[in-house]
């Protein structure tokens, strides 16, 4: 059984593991306040072009989400983000527990569109009852979204301006974010990131670490007493020096994109393949994560050697399922799962 | 500099990282759902002879505690811990941010007792307006204390018959629980533990892994829906399997408790020595954690080789701090701290 | 200016005003543990068919919402709800501040369906992440809904076999109940109500009383510990007394149905008199509550004589608006309002 | 029975009712809108020269203090309280509900002191792990305190300069502001009161209303989204216009201020009466609210024609108990009650 499941199987790159091997013996300064920590914050705001910002690590997605959303907005106010949003689907209520309320708005192939967040915006206060209503306070997008597609420079200008208008700061969730900024058809870069979003994380756990989000504060003004917020979530680990060696490794020579590009390469190879043999797909992804569309009994075939997720039926016969790869795929794997469905499909 | 501050300033030791490398490539279920995770909790439930336990992993402490303590209250009931506990002095609140107020009661060397949990919960319900204060609804305790004391088999005894008689569950924070166990004077076990307290932890973090508690639920009715706290708190990692990979190396061949008997059999050189140089004591711990009254003169010479952390004033001209022992702290090192200390207080 | 903008725009029925006058020397007990509340809940168990009921007395309706469904979920359920409840639309996320995620299901004319339910459950353990979305933990309807529609017996006995079925608490927010129950089409009554739902309020602010909303357990298991929540969440007025008086004035010889009768009367009235002259509605209320559609130009000419709410825009050139009738509307105001809607539709 | 257990005990001021009376038929907007709101404030306004301040009306005390507290502070802060404070000691952990730590000062009969404030402050950021720990973020009093004490100008005063070097919002409890005002040993004002707290009350329920409590948010950076924070925490009650209605009468021809001195100094005849005759106090309060220590065997003989309330044992044979006077106690109630002290203490 080959497992394409998620991105998320296996440990981390020989990198990173010959990095914490290198430094295990070594004595450091506990909950972040370490220099490793300290360097791979330096490299981040030099990637990122923005030597202002604040980098914290943190131990996962949903901490982060819930510890970012949670410091940023009043408790009259919620969040505002796409109807496919994991915050909104997928986090077991961890933003609502934390107090606040995920506005959706019609995501477009997991994407938030600018015009949705402007008209939200003019409609509650247009309201006779806005008070009665929760307060948009802060827009949240991932980059690459939950269904593999990504922003363009464009959207992502369009969005900020908006959110910047209106006082609302942009969080983007990069789980996936190098995958996104990888991908062929993407415009972004780190910097660009940096100068739009007003926090957003560089995942570490999906994309070459055994774990840890890294967390990037551009505006100021949300940077204060961060570190607060980070321990009263549980996010502050007492080993917070074990996520910095990890992301020093992950943006030395560039490895970080490296292993992004490797992922998304043998995904537009599987992509494409499929494609070429007339497999529909739910949507059209250039990153890390595929999401073909089958005939049931071909999925019951394909699942008995591989592994994959299961994602909406599209029909009475028919599923859209999830094919992730990874920095650790590999490719004769690839070539054999693209071989074995042209057999099942044919 | 040798650092005695902590006991969470190494990486891990060498079989759990021999394990993380053995397991790197290997391909597993997400979420804790993994055969590492369900070996590590089969071995913890053997140990503890509790073959009905919930078994899970959270990546820290605080983490551990908060997922706990919200799972278990209800919104109008607090917890009942010693006024020194983590949970009521060093989390930033992450109690009260779950909703619930940490009700204090006086620690003995930061022990709470049976006696006082007793009179609590009595003199709360004897009141008039008992309606308008939050009901006691369960009991923190750690073993090792923050103190570094332990509890007896008959003081947890105690305390867990008072709980039991009120219907409170009893939560034990086990973040040093290897410690505590393998103490001279302690005559408890993992067997006893699991017997007396309804929710334990048994900390990896600072006890050989890199992060990793595992959470021990033996209460059937508090092992509900569990995996949905953890996932809402942020502490379900998408990579469980990495702790399941460290829990299952700490677990074999006593590993665990041959390593806090390391670091507890150090301690004591250090106390014994001590004494007999005529160094009084805060308290009188017998586990990882020493906390030495020295003249601040002295601090300043020792604190120009070793690290230790500032505990408290204990006079205008003295101060008591705490020197960590841990599984990698070395014998010379101890020597040579003993002797240096000897040296500046002669 | 005559206002039929909301139920809620004056003081209280006569019979109300005279029996706070009457009481307003006498001494009585704090909050809510006098003699008057024990009379009211003693009179309301009764009406309702249901000894084993707690009855208590909370100020708003917004209060008793978040109230009832704090005590009754745990930390990682939802409460499912139509989509335009209005604890989803209009309490300002107040349930979410409690830590909670309302989930939403489709409203009918404002009723959600036993067959959404049933399927929403369905769904939700079917899926193999479910630990990974809130838990459906309780189920909330209003009747009269928002739009001033009512479940029918067959409808409500539906949705709480559902309910009952997956162990769902049902919650039916009342503060319009004696509308509902007053309506021609209705064939629930309070037994019937009380049969059904596990906790429901009758309404008294928006019914004759000046404040107040009578909160109905029916559950036992629901009622253990709840004036902890109702202090804890700021609805135990000290002065509880004084709604205890207003209910016993509004049991008292069926002045609270007769009160809903005479809203609902003159509510049909207007409805008929309008449909006749060919006047479109959002939807067929029976209640006091009626959403008629015209043309912006002639909203222009009412709103000048007449108060109404803004409900939605229907097209570019009409909108739905809000016409309510309370105990307090006089014949005379909705014949001249009858009058001069025909002439301005004329 | 008469009852002196409590000042919350009887209906409303005549004046009160009748002002409630005369207005009941008369259509008012919803949610506090209305023009009796906007009159009561804008006198309030007046009476505390100033003019920028925001004005609401809430049903309640606890539900004050829970709206107030959790909108001002961020997640990560507490509120700094004395330990005999109504939010830390009786308000069922509403605070904590709200996500926040209240982190308790000595008090000195009730009263914090700004000395323990600065030293709170001081330590917490000399602290290594400051971030560890609730950061102090505003600080609440009650004048009259639950001891029945005041605060004087030159406290208030130190009080006020030490919050606003630090930057911590200071709000007041007035659930009892007229009482304090009105007594003999103060020398603040309203005018005092606005200028020296950022945000107070001013109680009607224990001082003439029905229910409500004025809430005057002087800082203009508090004022901001405020009835949002109302709405959400159930405060926002649809028949806002009552409150503004009874405080438009409190607050005519100095009533509020006529009934506190009524009620204070019947109290202080209290008083003085009973040390006249020996009868040691708990406090020395000055306002209506009297802590006399009576022997066990006396209570018993009082309690059997008096209400009082239990306060503390002070020995084995001895108890604190409160008197309360109010706008609504007679005069020949208490020279009955003085009197007949005076044959049970003989």
């Amino acid at each position: 059984m080959i497992d394409f499941r998620n991105d998320y199987s296996q440990g981390a790159h020989e990198s990173v593991m010959a990095a914490l091997l290198a430094h295990s013996g070594e004595q450091n300064r506990g909950y972040g306040m370490d220099e490793h920590c300290g360097r791979a914050a330096d490299v981040i705001r030099k990637l990122c072009d923005c030597p202002g910002a604040a980098v914290h690590f943190l131990p996962g997605g949903t901490q982060a989400n819930l510890t970012v959303i949670a410091a940023i907005l009043c408790p009259h106010q919620g969040v505002l983000c796409s109807d496919s949003a994991h915050i909104f689907t997928h986090e077991t209520g961890a933003i609502e527990a934390t107090g606040h309320k995920a506005l959706f708005l019609p995501g477009y192939d997991g994407r938030l569109e600018a015009e949705d967040v402007e008209k939200y915006v003019t409609e509650h206060y247009a309201s006779e009852t806005f008070e009665h209503m929760p307060q948009p306070g802060m827009v949240e997008i991932a980059n690459a979204t939950e269904l593999g597609t990504v922003y363009t420079l464009r959207q992502l200008t369009e969005l900020s301006r908006v959110c910047r208008k209106h006082k609302l700061p942009l969080y983007l969730d990069g789980a996936r974010l190098g995958y996104a900024l990888a991908a062929e058809d993407s415009d972004l870069t780190f910097e660009k990131v940096a100068e739009l979003a007003d926090v957003f994380t560089i995942g570490g756990t999906k994309q070459g670490a055994l774990y840890g989000e890294a967390l990037v504060i551009v505006d100021p003004a949300l940077q204060k007493d961060f570190r607060y917020h980070i321990k009263q979530r549980g996010g502050l680990l007492s080993k917070g020096f074990l996520m910095g060696i990890q992301f020093e490794a992950l943006m030395t020579d560039d490895l970080y994109l490296r292993l992004s590009r490797h992922a998304d390469r043998l995904a537009l190879r599987f992509r494409d393949a499929l494609r070429a043999q007339g497999v529909p797909f739910l949507v059209n992804s250039s990153t890390n994560q595929q999401f073909p569309i089958f005939p049931n009994t071909v999925l019951e075939k394909i699942g008995k050697d591989y592994g994959f997720e299961f994602t909406q039926r599209t029909d009475d016969d028919h599923a859209a399922v999830r094919f992730c790869f990874s920095w650790g795929t590999k490719e004769e794997d690839v070539t054999g799962l693209i071989e074995d469905i042209a057999r099942f499909t044919a």
